[in-house]
């Protein structure tokens, strides 16, 4: 067992899985920590995808930290951590979301706000000169691409095409707008999955003025196919929402060809969503034009409606 | 007016100030942000004593954030900012200490459980290239003398020797111990000051299990003169307690030389304080050998016992 395990969020996606494995890499050559990646969960098809092509294990799935201290990447949040995260000490996070974090001892955290935490950990391995084995490299630009749809999303910044072109180069991909188009597609194969997969696949639950809400996003290249299961998806959201003490649920499907959304909506706060996103929702569904990211344009927007 | 104010914590001690005005150049020169470095208090002597030797002048004091965005430094708590934190954005924080913040939007975050917010920035220059103009250097030095007692205190790291050393010769300070002790001689001038200067002078509020605790604390070379104000600084606090809604007042007064510390205490949980310093109080005094760190041998024992 190594002295810190390493992990992202729950139902982890490609950034999550490719910068604890980048993260727990770097700790163990920078500061000579003994640390171990891991994941909340089994990696999706994208990020499957990016793992293969790198030839990359995937890391163990826990559901608890193992070790009496970790580092978090890509979350900062207890309601998106390891189980057991109170009782154990939080040495480091890597991180571009919003902050709600409080500890009892000083730690180390590197947060920008950027498009991806593999953006950030490209300039803290470049600033300490420690060199990134070329299928980290690969892991590292299919995070951003996975995270800022190949550049597309809002949540882009100059400083992760910068990031992206060099380690597509280190990674040795000639051409990763070619790759990223084929990863991104990897993710968006949704017939064969339940209505419990494609509403969990990448769901976070986020607390507002004290209401409980799931938000899940799905990408695909056919938003019309995924609201052919309307009915289903809102039995199988009411199902969650009763077992687990959802106040709302909202699943957003995010077009990445032509990046756009549109949402299904489940929840007693109907009026706080539509004031949110300036819309009123038409039997359940909520069309959101231009809106490809959760973190920039549906959780900001939420959250002031909700205060 | 500048579009973000920078600044430390209430009760500003010499890294505060100093890393305010560091803080601030180097994102004028880094990130090309338009922002100017305040304070939320006055200097005190051994800061000023810093600034006068270095011929810097002390930043604008403020009470209220006066810009829209904003930047912490050697803080991240809103009971030790500005009054109206929870009125703008903070952009930027830069810390080394525990951590109690939430916000909703990315920012950017350095923090490492370093002896000095100084250290961190040192690094941050050196990363990314942004020469520190003398003056500055010789600021940022006097911080992490200050914080670190001439690198003798336990949140001492490796990193603030090589650090101080650095900043040293940039500053073209020849000999720094030498300076290092005239600066915290500068700090220990108690005898004209009143009863509340004492007990404000570096005084943070801190919230554990929900009882509201103010800690202060005092650098001297002789306990017993400051201890032989006991009955007036006991009649200090109780007022400050009374007026403030204060539960408990815990008043440190370490002995820089030799590293010890006696603390006065007056409240309603001295049983949680006992418990935390294993070591009963005699008569509102509380022994503390060893003790110099507020951040490190202070704070921790206090939040485990009033869990």
């Amino acid at each position: 067992m190594s002295e810190y395990q390493v992990f992202g969020h729950t139902n982890p996606d490609t950034d999550t899985i490719a910068s604890a494995i980048a993260t727990s890499y770097l700790l163990n050559n920078l500061y000579k920590w003994d640390t171990q990646a891991v994941a909340l969960g089994t990696p999706n098809e994208e990020t499957t995808f990016a793992l293969n092509y790198f030839k990359v294990q995937a890391p163990n799935v826990i559901k608890e930290a193992e070790t009496e201290k970790v580092v978090l990447v890509d979350h900062n949040e207890a309601a998106q951590s390891v189980t057991n995260l109170s009782d154990v000490t939080v040495a480091s996070i890597y991180d571009h979301h919003k902050f709600n974090f409080s500890n009892s001892d000083p730690l180390y955290i590197v947060a920008k706000p950027w498009g991806s935490v593999a953006t950030i950990l490209y300039f803290e391995f470049k600033n300490n000169n420690v060199e990134i084995p070329s299928e980290i490299a690969g892991l590292m630009a299919s995070a951003i691409i996975s995270d800022t749809l190949l550049l597309k999303s809002p949540t882009t910044t100059d400083v992760d095409k910068i990031a992206l072109e060099e380690l597509a180069k280190v990674a040795g991909l000639e051409n990763y707008k070619e790759y990223g188009l084929e990863l991104l597609k990897a993710g968006t194969n949704l017939e064969n999955k339940t209505e419990e997969e494609l509403l969990n696949g990448d769901a976070k639950t986020f607390t507002m003025s004290g209401r409980t809400i799931r938000i899940g996003q799905v990408n695909t290249v056919d938003i019309d196919s995924v609201l052919s299961r309307k009915d289903k998806l809102l039995a199988a959201m009411d199902k969650q929402m009763q077992k687990n003490g959802f106040d709302d649920f909202l699943f957003v499907i995010t077009d990445i060809l032509n990046s756009n959304s549109k949402a299904i909506f489940q929840g007693e706060d109907l009026a706080f969503v539509e004031e949110a996103f300036s819309i009123k929702a038409d039997n359940h569904i909520i069309d959101l034009p231009g809106v490809v990211s959760r973190k920039k344009q549906v959780v900001p927007p939420l959250e002031e409606s909700f205060k």
